[in-house]
């Protein structure tokens, strides 16, 4: 692909982050403006905890149809951040450090008990995009990580400074992702801009990450219905012990 | 599942390695006892890089099964020892170095040209497998590594003591394999006698280990076929420039 087509599918996939990234949906909105209650907080961790798990899953799925040894080693460091070399260490764990500070156990976490189904249905689809889309569109969808540190700096700043039952040690998850989501990121446009060389191409690069903005934006609007308003928590999902604003 | 049953289930399992590792295969048996041609031995190479090649993505498939964190991060360490942590030092970069060295081209032999169709298949049902059978029989499909120690030993000092072409630099893949697979298959053994609860648990452990060594058994047998005996290599597939014996 040329260099102007190349900038002009960068262009366009920024402007996607811009519209559509889930630091505009109005759950995120609610927590950086100190607004949650820690019963709606815990809710918001405990389901995306599922997201946190299948991201290595996804990650794997993507391996698995890598036939270049290269590419694979890459993508594999994905994983690695996600599992960790040893207990506790990689993300996964760091994410159920907080759920565990947040009160939850650390056994019902890693059961998924209470998670929304709306949360499982859009985390199962991003996987399944994965494994049935072209190389190209799988690769792509992992493009929202060019707009992380965004949301990130904004949420950890926010959460430490309006929610006196959080603390640093609890968000330890994001400090390591502020350096491995812009490496990721840098990797996946690298790819998605050498390799999209026709129109339909990069269409399906914008699309498969519109669908991604989809995936997280959706995780967000089930936790507003769930817990925020109309706050019609579904059977079975978690019901925080302490409804309402806690802070 | 009691200690009895456990033990009886590694006693059947290496039962089968006896009677059904491709250890017995009449072409490793040529092999062995030095009775292959350099053009024979090329073929095996070019064959095998195949399966190689399929081995992180097998294991890549099975990662993306995983829920558990702890598990994956055990199961990653095969795919990492394929593909090394650079360039040329996993487990496909030395096969790689073996096939430049028996006289391949690096890209002829990446680009998969000259594959025999029946090697494909076969190894293209092992990935299969371990996609859609019970995550107990695709680990209990790895258990062939159980033997590999056996028909490594055996392979490579009948090959340095047999066969003019070929030195230790070539063939030393199989260095760390004498320590990696061991490794691997005392998991999987552990694995597979922890969670075959039941009988019919076992049996699925052992008709995977079965499926397993026809995999490999068969792709010998397309190797015996096509450039051995009848020696009718199908169309597409990689002939010798010198075929007989040359050593």
């Amino acid at each position: 692909m040329n260099q102007d087509a190349a900038a002009d599918l960068e262009r366009r996939l920024r402007e996607i982050g811009e519209q559509r990234y889930h630091d505009k949906h109005p759950f995120h909105v609610l927590m950086r403006d100190g607004r949650l209650s820690k019963g709606q907080i815990q809710a918001w961790a405990l389901n995306r905890y599922y997201y946190q798990s299948r991201i290595p899953i996804k990650d794997s799925t993507l391996m698995a149809r890598l036939v270049d040894p290269e590419l694979r080693r890459v993508w594999s460091q994905r994983v690695v951040d996600h599992d960790g070399t040893r207990e506790g260490q990689g993300g996964i764990g760091k994410w159920l450090h907080l759920c565990e500070r947040l009160g939850f156990s650390r056994d019902d976490v890693m059961a998924e008990r209470g998670i929304l189904p709306a949360t499982r249905f859009a985390v199962d689809a991003y996987i399944n995009f994965v494994r049935e889309r072209s190389l190209l569109e799988a690769i792509a969808s992992s493009l929202t990580e060019m707009f992380a540190p965004r949301i990130i700096g904004e949420r950890v700043s926010a959460m430490l400074a309006r929610y006196d039952f959080v603390d640093a040690d609890m968000l330890s998850y994001f400090d390591a992702r502020l350096t491995q989501a812009p490496r990721d990121a840098d990797f996946a446009l690298g790819y998605v801009k050498e390799h999209a060389k026709t129109e339909e191409q990069r269409q399906a690069v914008c699309d498969a990450l519109i669908f991604k903005t989809d995936v997280l934006w959706a995780q967000l609007d089930a936790l507003y219905f769930a817990y925020v308003e109309p706050a019609l928590t579904p059977p079975g999902a978690y019901r925080p012990a302490s409804p309402g604003r806690s802070n």
